[in-house]
């Protein structure tokens, strides 16, 4: 077992102190058995849901319900996480709305104002939005094609004591990076001899190109570290129906359900219905992923031709193996802002590098590409438009050179 | 216009100063325009979703979508509003997980540690929950049958300064007080005058028995405090899928829609559908609160009568005229936690009073004893179990008088 050993009692934000369960929902839970009559609570009366005309689902789902998602869903979660390597009871584990909110999950469990977080470099646009927002002193790490520098990692992490490292460590977003095992049993071992808590950010797991499935989280690997782990609906199925997987460290769970009843009571319970119809039946559940992963690496291939003749000059990258994006770093800097609002002009939208780096952190001209929404038709038609617009840019951004 | 003069600036929680809007999102609100071809979002390929056996929905429903909420929906909120008198365009409204993430989100931009939040005592549990997990200073003003004491009210602002005033003025859970017209007014007119932003929670609106609906929403009087209105389709359609509408002022709205952003991106959006199916049509909506009230006030009426022969010697109380629950206090002090055990030992739950005041606030013994969701069979039978478990305890409690 994951935890059978003590864990190293990381640093929580000191609002935690003041984090208690709701008497109302321990009554609650005491008054599922149906024998109670309960006047403790605040529950409308089901009754009055016999004459509705709704989409058909379970009657029960439309009652409030537990903070901790559906039971045989979070069982489903956990043999997902069961089955990537990382072994952690159901009762670990929490539905969230969509994986955003575990990263806000985190971020109050964690993140006093001034605390030191370590992100990679790019990083997840939305969840340096929250670390900034929870005040937090952002330290990075460049990530390059080769992944993390480890004697680097090490080196921030014993000079800032960083109350959460947040990883995201299989084809990144957005830059595609996909850790090896080895990388992932080193940063376990660097994290096991400190305080920090790892928060392991991995929704594009499920979407991998090779054939084989990509390395066990980091977190399988931890026996000190306390951690977070996010899985997401949101990729593999439908991101409309806001439904993620929290799991948790034992010493951390606790305070996360404490912290989720307080966010909003529980996820939406008709969403969990729907994610549990499309994953309950192993075999269709496994086809579907199949299908779903064909379908992108297709989408990855043709953007793959179309960007070899159109941004050979302009860009390296590397082909993403797995995940929605591809990672182009530009030769020559440009103003990607103007080039956005151009190739916004002619129809077509890209994402600038810009808003992957904490802000006054310095970082190289790179855009983002998604593969997996445009059509196929339009990927080879609208990529050689924001080719232009890069070019166009960087004759205005090197006026000298492009004179000479 | 209700936000046609300017507001008073209200103090915002320092790390309102850190939020940023997401490059994404806005680029993503610039492609929804089907012309345009974005490969700057992250959006999964609904094509997917064409084989996808499902509870019947809008198929656009399964993809990622606003964080303001779907408009139609927000329209028939507003419409909503402005029927109880609240005059806000549906721009100012965003559709929340429950009015539960509307207090996290309000605290989110209200309060830094050692803020100041006024509140009524007795109060909402779970908002009390989130005043302290946001670590803020709780100010408490005794609520009592005839509602607050104005001038109490307006020295506490005065003295105290308060970021927020969260009031619960419309069948108040837990004492079931509504504020009367004249007090509404009354406590606008402080506000006024004052920096305070009013964060008014009335997800119980609907729920009157008089006939007549009650008085408009305090924030309807403002003319120059900022405000948050929450309001909720857990008590008048379905609790589980989660639905609930913020309503805020002008100059407080752009920030609540970041933070909600940031929280969890948008609410899902099949939830959103059912509530819209349930709303869309007028009358038929009309019907069906009509049904709900008429149901709840014959269950309201089955408790008063059952009250009336088992409690007359034990507690005092005013019969709800709305809302969910009815507010016992009792004629003397009893172990409520003690009463409490030895009621679920026989089957029988209610809510200790202790819950809705604030840590070590000073408080009258109580219980809350809610009348929608029992059978009303059960009414008449476990009511006077509750009463007899009180009457043991009055006993242990005061061992020589009930000696003597």
């Amino acid at each position: 077992m994951l935890d059978s050993q003590p864990r190293l009692a990381p640093t929580l934000a000191s609002r935690i102190t003041n984090l208690t369960g709701s008497v109302a929902r321990d009554i609650l839970s005491r008054t599922q058995d149906r024998h109670i009559v309960s006047f403790a609570g605040g529950l409308p009366d089901p009754e009055l849901w016999d004459d509705l005309v709704l989409p058909p689902a379970e009657r029960n789902a439309y009652q409030y319900g537990p903070s901790e998602g559906e039971q045989p869903l979070r069982e489903l979660f956990a043999r997902e996480l069961d089955d990537s390597g990382l072994h952690v009871p159901f009762t670990q584990t929490l539905v969230t709305n969509g994986s955003q909110q575990a990263i806000d999950l985190a971020c109050k469990l964690l993140v006093d104002p001034g605390a030191p977080v370590l992100v990679e470099a790019p990083c997840y646009v939305a969840a340096l939005q929250n670390f900034q927002l929870f005040q937090s002193q952002l330290v990075t790490m460049p990530l390059s094609a080769d992944g993390l520098d480890l004697d680097q990692f090490e080196r921030l992490i014993s000079q800032h004591k960083p109350v959460m490292v947040y990883l995201n460590p299989t084809f990144q977003n957005p830059s595609g990076h996909c850790y090896t095992i080895e990388q992932r049993q080193a940063i376990a071992a660097i994290l096991d001899g400190h305080r920090s808590v790892l928060v392991e950010d991995d929704p594009y797991r499920q979407l991998y190109f090779s054939g084989e499935p990509p390395p066990p989280p980091i977190a399988s690997f931890l026996t000190r570290a306390s951690w977070l782990y996010l899985s997401s609906a949101s990729k593999t199925l439908l991101p409309g129906i806001r439904i993620g997987c929290l799991a948790a460290s034992a010493d951390l769970f606790p305070h996360v359900l404490k912290l989720k009843q307080a966010a909003d009571l529980h996820t939406n319970r008709p969403a969990q219905m729907i994610a549990l119809s499309l994953m309950a039946d192993q075999l269709a559940f496994e086809r579907r992923l199949a299908t779903v992963r064909r379908h992108y690496q297709a989408k990855r291939d043709a953007m793959q031709e179309t960007l070899k003749r159109s941004f050979a000059q302009l860009a390296e990258w590397t082909p993403p193996q797995g995940g929605m994006f591809f990672w182009l770093r530009l030769f020559r800097n440009v103003d990607l802002r103007a080039a956005l609002e151009d190739a916004l002009g002619q129809g077509v939208a890209f994402m600038p590098g810009t808003a992957f780096f904490p802000k006054g952190a310095s970082h190289p001209s790179a855009i983002r590409l998604n593969f997996t929404n445009p059509r196929r038709g339009d990927i080879s038609k609208a990529l050689p438009i924001i080719a232009a617009t890069l070019r166009n840019e960087q004759r205005s951004y090197y006026p000298a050179r492009s004179q000479s």
